[in-house]
């Protein structure tokens, strides 16, 4: 099957102080592309939509929803019809009803992850070559969603089988259970991670960096401006997905990769790459430890009907830390 | 239409001294997989293919074919039906003919061009975390191509409205003609550009660099070994395409760029970004002026029929140095 | 002889449109100290003195002063002494007479160069951690003077012999006349060096960059905010020194290197490297031609006790384009 | 007084395993001048002079001395000449009994560290220009010593009043005492270092590398080579000295610091940087902490004299991890 999804597209955040969020991601290298006092929407340097992240002021630091672009409005009505034929729930918000979107609609999707599929959002100036604009680490767009579920198994199949994703790399444990898997939509390793754990929690959101130095520039503009205890974990790379990374947890906890290092996957030939999970150099090439914080927290998900939290529960493998999710 | 062309794949080059040009492209960073008394095969460190650049040693320095991948051998089908529906003689290279490859068939395009098409190549080991085995540029994969033809606007159209690419930007002179286009089917700025030019001519082959350290770590590395004189023009930065480029001449000439700062071009919403052929900023972002050679001189190509070398013409629109083509 | 001469310390240009001086060299990274209606006062990042390089609005776009910080006010004193024992007229600028700085004085030097010496200059807040507040270029601090002199021999004697400079690197015609040498007093490469052609005229300042990558981020601020006609030459690397450069000039013509790439040269025995006018490798290691205007163009020194522009010769050794300086 | 010390020069390493640590400090991107059966003699890229880390095939991996570099021969005599008149045991070792070295001698420093002084050695290739031999992190010379001793105070004022070092950066405790100090000759953050802790111990030796990326990329080239658990912290950087670090352990343990980021400290109107123990920025400026091998582990030193090993001792400032030293 296949509805034309096209990427990963936006993350809606709840955050509890939007000032102390909005002065924390544009520091970070965030383009502001409207605010006011309910929400911040922002973006990459490089995309051309209306925004890749948008924070809400609220209560509660929670995940309202994760989102895919699709190909057209008609790839929207079919996918849509795909839930609906499988007994899953459809919640249409119509255009108009969210800001500098089109018609969209999400669903819970079988872990219990908040997820909106959209095709159309507005366009505003790309800001690629307004050098003179960049600073801290220059985001440049959005990458990825890495997410925490109870049954990596059953996400894998799902996403590949009923949506149509492809896999680049995945982690098995010892008796060949998938333990993790990294798939993707738009030819790089990954638009969506899965991760066996408690779950559905939304461990980090990944964004894409021009190059290496950029990274160390944003940890030395974030540090300059008193955001060092923001800094979670590397920089280093990740055997898996060869990514250099840097985990960064803002105000509110919710956790932000800085991402640089993929490559192509557009061949149907491109084998996916398995990792053992007590491999040393999966998780961390370098061969440095994660902080148990990094292994252990991860955001709240909605309920995308009720709008309350989505109870979490243990995972379906056993737990192994520290080397059970990347 | 969309024939699952799924992203440029490989050159295949004649050149007048195979070891001299083996040591060429190794010192520039390129793996190589496989080579004889006749032929050397090449790659990126992140290509999982067999090769990306297929040098024979020949009379002549001329270019055989630049070829494309296609999803599967039925999308390989579909495409040779599609072209002898509409007149074009297919040549068919059955699987075994050519080493490393699955069945493949070229076409003379409507402007000359030799192009080929094939769905398999053999799966080699993928050295991209052998950082130890790095060297010169990093050579990491193959980009694009970029051709010089007499009509662009006419290969505008075709490999748009035939073949399914889509357009990311592209330049115009004052008469609104479309001077340069760059066309993509992977969702980079390009798996192929088209220039005004004396045509039919491969103006380069485009290779894909990890970050842009490695290119000035190639262009010392290169220097050191005695190839300054093969350093053409860079490092720089074109505003068309934002790429961070070098630009090569091989033994024989035939010209190697190394790039690096691209964009994701997957959204259907996304405006091709349109240049004025006088804007100072398209060719050269920085401002620098580019050599006579990189203007006047291309790589002729052979007839994929005859064998022999397709004659050029001058090209539709009036050529005006410095800015005809990028 | 030493008279404790540390390191250059500051130039003194005149430039004819204060305001426009000023947002170029902001765009380029430099940090503005202070700033009135007739002078600017500029520093680089790391620089914990008041400033490295002071423009003053005045109708002609000429150098003032070059200058040297010596270790003390005895060790000025002394080099004063020094000058006037050997008929060196020498014009003193009392402590007040010249902002942030101590007292000073002012020599013309053996080739017509205008020369200052001063031990003391203001204290400033160090900026080099302050990462937030780095742009452009991140310029980190001067590093040397580039001469254009009738007779290289003569600087170089009086240099090494009156004033206790070191030679770092050489270039010698094929006579073995000396056409152009690097001297230090710091151990790097250089904080003069002077170079055959028509003078006395000031042909650029250095400024050290903490990295390559600054290098790159400069051209493409620089190009984003309208400065790319002020990028000369580069980025290349220089054979001779090792540097990786760019060059520039400001508003007025006044020619600015930024340069990364140095090494130790702290050993006596350190052998002076030689090189051959005609190495291709010297001018520039990777094999790229500098334009015109880089060998024919340079800023016309004032006379320190006139204050009238010094009249320009022709070198002793004849000229020829494009070896003959770096 | 000042004898002309001119850098830190050399560091005499004792390993129990010669071709295990060759190929360490081969693969970390050291040239090896010479070696035979019981020494490696390393150096960096741009080193003129023979070595700068010689490593001894013996039974316990122990420093048996760290070495300066002196002006000249009379400037060593005068040196050993102050040592013998404040009582100090001068050990002279001859021209000859040490391969490329000329005479040379020996101290016990007041903390106990075996200290070594010289005026000569072997020249040979600087390799700055040899790009093509560069690998791993591409290590370009010898930076400092870091040395754990029981009174910071004491070696703060022998090294300044007694041999001339200059101090940039300095930590205190809470009760102002000094707890860590930064010394050079060279006009560079350091030579030396001293750090509140057991000793007397060698913590670490410092190698300056070029640039940034090329700690990046020595960290993948080390991993790539099963290295990876030789990585001990880092890549980070540090508040003090503003160092962008890598701390490695070779095959003995011995800590080997990679080290770029730097600046210049010419000037006698400098003023050492104060940090407070406790600033969170001032070990690691991006707010990662060290591991406790970090913090606990250093490099038994031999007796000049007798060539055992120097028993060490408790600290006199008590000990606060994770703060105690950089
Ligand atoms: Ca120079
Ligand atoms: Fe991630
Ligand atoms: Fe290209
Ligand atoms: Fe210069
Ligand atoms: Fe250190």
């Amino acid at each position: 099957m296949d509805f034309n999804i096209i990427r990963c597209g936006r993350a809606v955040l709840h955050v509890t102080d939007l000032e102390r969020s909005k002065a924390f991601y544009e520091a970070l290298g965030f383009v502001i592309t409207e605010s006011d006092s309910d929400c911040v929407y922002l973006r990459g340097l490089e995309e051309h939509n209306h925004h890749s992240l948008l924070l809400k002021e609220k209560d509660e630091p929670v995940v309202e929803a994760i989102s895919y672009k699709v190909y057209s409005d008609e790839d929207l009505d079919q996918l849509a019809g795909h839930f609906e034929s499988e007994g899953t729930t459809v919640k249409w918000l119509e255009k108009g009803s969210q800001h500098a979107l089109g018609r969209a609609f999400r669903i819970q999707d079988p872990q219990g992850l908040p997820v909106e599929f959209y095709a159309e959002m507005d366009s505003v100036e790309r800001l690629l070559q307004r050098y003179n604009l960049y600073k801290g680490a220059k985001v440049q767009r959005i990458d990825h969603f890495n997410c925490a579920v109870k049954d990596v198994q059953q996400s894998y199949d799902y996403y590949i089988n009923e949506l149509g994703f492809a896999c680049s790399e995945y982690t098995i444990d010892d008796k060949e259970n998938i333990w993790a898997a990294w798939l993707h939509r738009k030819p790089s390793v990954h638009d969506v991670a899965f991760m066996n754990s408690v779950g559905p929690r939304l461990h980090h959101i990944g964004f894409w960096l021009k190059d290496p130095m950029s990274l160390i520039d944003g940890c030395d503009v974030l540090a300059s401006m008193g955001y060092a205890k923001n800094i979670e974990r590397g920089p280093g790379r990740h055997g898996l997905s060869n990514a250099f990374f840097l985990y960064l947890r803002d105000p509110d906890g919710h956790r932000i990769e800085l991402y640089n290092g993929d490559y192509l996957t557009s061949d149907p030939d491109f084998k996916p790459i398995k990792w053992d999970l007590n491999d040393p150099l999966r998780q961390t090439f370098w061969g440095h430890e994660a902080p148990d914080s990094w292994f252990d927290e991860a955001s709240i998900v909605l309920d995308v009907h009720t709008g309350e939290p989505v109870e979490t529960g243990e995972p379906k493998l056993k737990k192994t830390k520290p080397q059970f999710m990347i």
